[in-house]
């Protein structure tokens, strides 16, 4: 598993992140000295996933407070930086109430553990034998150490429950081919990386039990978005009649968004798509709940109907 | 539209080929002097789309027999360059009645104009206003002229019918950003590249009224091999409710081969999607015939059962 304070952390005087746009080809950390940096880390993806965010968020608070920084703007600054992740907005409440270093560091140990509780309570779902399907990042790298659908997939293997993993590559940003490939081959957990649009006839195949994925936001009714992709996975594994985990902390739960379609969509530069041609890039997709098996946090699994069973997993 | 033959033509003593897989970004061609170079450039995709293979194939037979060398040989590795698409067994079928060069140049002739009677045919079927999705490219650079599903795109928008074309990407080769948006630009439809997993959110979001694809090999009860991804946008077009119909021209339709399971399907080299990982790559995918709203070829539309529609369309 990849230490969590090497995926990111707060030094004396600045937050370090390993860039997780350059991996695995190299690796190389950068350092942000001002929320602002902190803001722009999180906007193009030097940091990415729900959880992650959150942790940069707080560490960029708990750096200004220490320098007596006009925390309202440094709020207001990493606030704007991404919209769709609940998590951001979980930290910086958080914040609110203690701005100190040793709050940010225990809101990151916190969501670490919270990836082992989660992890345990899904594999607690799976056969042996399971041949799971994962789509973009939800590894170390996404939540701050050992993973939400990734650390699942981390726990299967080590109960010897998961056979293969396949990993969608996805585009565009090619977190999956990049990023959860990268973090399997270090957990020597075999897997394949495939064209996002070859996970359908995999699954006609037979060759998928099921698809494991995190989160970036779940509404009180469980609609659940995540990473441009995921409902189409989310479709066709209903069609094949396969369940779809999603595995999330209890930070990504937002109860006061109450369905899929009030959750904010961000939508990125075409560039990520193609330089030379129009494009559209929706960076997330909302699964409607009705498609969903299982939501699982570190409370355990929720099961349908989610407004009953999400209601009391977050902690006010 | 396209020149037929600039896509690709037969000289006095050589098959000439714009090469696809520099485009868009350059027009170079590509001159193959053998039946062995014609096989090559099938094979590393220089020509694709299983019209245009086929007629690549006949200019060599025809070259080859020009030079009295063996055509038996010439056939078979031909034949064998790539797997899936019928039309290239068909071709070369054709080629044994009947080896000269004005054989060759009818069956690229004759390509182009059933590409023409598809267009119709397709573009009767849509609505004014039609936002259609596109998956790979089905277009003149496929068939050698106009286009079977981008050819009906082109129908529609001459008779005003067509709003907006989705255009996805396709990975790993990227047909649709390269090739699709290319010809889609020439034809000036209006039109977006989008990553193949956001076409279920914009189906969901109800910016997509139609899928419209090519096909590869279609069998006689329908089942339809086209690029992978066309089965994964069928399961979610029967979803979201919408049709999606297989425009194709009937020397893709192979009665000889009874359903999708007995399609062979083409697994490419990993080192597409990644030099680095692990990586599954096929190249096509089947859509059950139960998916398929319509199949259009020369002759007409045809709808289900299919065993008995496209029984009469194949001339033998």
């Amino acid at each position: 598993m990849l230490e969590p304070e090497r995926i990111l952390r707060l030094e004396e005087d600045a937050v370090v992140f390993l860039d997780q746009r350059r991996l695995p080809l190299e690796e190389i950390e950068v350092r942000c000295a001002t929320a602002g940096e902190v803001a722009d880390a999180i906007r193009t993806m030097v940091v990415r996933g729900a959880p992650a965010i959150g942790v940069a968020a707080a560490y960029a608070i708990a750096l200004a407070a220490e320098r007596g920084e006009d925390l309202e703007a440094a709020d207001r600054v990493l606030r704007e930086s991404r919209p769709t992740a609940v998590n951001l907005a979980w930290a910086l409440e958080e914040m609110r109430k203690d701005p100190s270093r040793d709050h940010a560091n225990r809101l990151h140990r916190d969501e670490v553990e919270r990836c082992r509780a989660m992890a345990a309570h899904t594999a607690d779902l799976l056969a042996p034998g399971t041949r799971a399907l994962t789509h973009c990042n939800a590894g170390g790298l996404a939540t701050g150490g050992y993973g939400s659908a990734v650390g699942a997939l981390l726990a299967a293997w080590e109960r010897g429950l998961l056979e293969h993993v396949w990993v969608d590559e996805t585009r565009p940003l090619l977190q999956g081919a990049r990023l959860t490939a990268w973090e399997l081959e270090t957990a020597s957990i075999p897997h394949a990386v495939i064209a996002d649009s070859a996970a359908a006839s995999l699954m006609a195949a037979g060759e998928v039990d099921c698809v494991i994925t995190g989160a970036d936001r779940i509404a009180a009714n469980g609609d659940t978005a995540n990473k441009i992709g995921t409902y189409s996975l989310a479709v066709l594994a209903r069609h094949h009649e396969l369940p779809l985990y999603v595995v999330a902390p209890s930070t990504t739960v937002d109860l006061a968004t109450e369905d899929g379609p009030a959750i904010p969509i961000e939508e990125r530069d075409p560039a990520e798509i193609t330089e030379r041609f129009a494009a559209r890039n929706p960076a997330f997709d909302v699964t409607p709940a009705e498609l969903i098996a299982a939501i699982v946090t570190e409370a355990g699994v929720h099961r349908a109907p989610f407004d009953r069973s999400l209601a009391g997993v977050v902690v006010a």
